[in-house]
């Protein structure tokens, strides 16, 4: 197997090509995994979730860990890792044009949807409900390609 | 979609039936992912890793969280989340036993290796050996399935 580093605009490549990874948050040195479907746009992930652990973990420390992989040819295989920042994107007038923004880059996708969660026909626009949509900033990114 | 809470024995079955998750790390409040490589066997996710940035987190860190999923039929999926705890098995006397048993469990697998990582015909007896050896502790663990 050969490894190789992949440059910035292959990661970002990978990010767009794909919406499902794995997300990271920590709490008092304590990390937390969770699987996410997200979708990128504008140097940031954008992310429709269901109220729970890892949004009140990442309310408390922004910091997170995005990880998003493919299978190559035969054995091989590319991951990119994303250190990100997370930030909410409350039903707020402030907010209103990111909100929209993040609806209409999500809805482009068929399965977008938190697991398990019901996928709502129209942005939510009330206080009352129950999701959380959130963006993670991409501070950084790397990625290593590995083939036979 | 309907989603339901693992028990710890379908949890255990589904880390000992699989052998790829993501471990994340946490350094300063900032967590890393990777892809791992690993196997289940008495309360522990056994790995065989080169030495790099994980390694050095989980020195200075213990805590970890490692995840695994598969599918299931149409878009259900099962995935389970450990919270866990870094234990190095150094090269020595006092790890032997440890030792020959992460061995013995990770060569029943074709393609337990590190990623880009040669794999070494025996196990490595010598400190100048480049790999390192270790498992994580499973202190909890929990799991969803979802199922349409």
């Amino acid at each position: 197997m050969m490894v190789r580093t992949l440059s910035a605009l292959e990661c970002t490549r990978l990010l767009t090509a794909n919406r499902v990874g794995r997300l990271a948050c920590a709490k008092n040195g304590r990390p937390y995994i969770v699987p996410l479907y997200y979708a990128h746009a504008d140097n940031h992930l954008y992310v429709f979730s269901m109220p729970g652990k890892k949004i009140e973990w990442m309310r408390g420390n922004p910091l997170v860990s995005v990880q998003v992989d493919e299978r190559g040819q035969g054995r091989g295989w590319r991951s990119v890792v994303v250190d990100g920042r997370y930030e909410e994107l409350p039903d707020r007038v402030g907010h209103k044009r990111e909100r929209d923004h993040a609806w209409s880059v999500l809805s482009k996708h068929a399965d977008w949807w938190e697991p398990g969660a019901l996928k709502p026909v129209t942005p939510p626009v009330s206080d009352s409900a129950p999701h959380v949509f959130f963006r993670i900033l991409i501070d950084q990114v790397s990625g290593r390609e590995a083939s036979e």
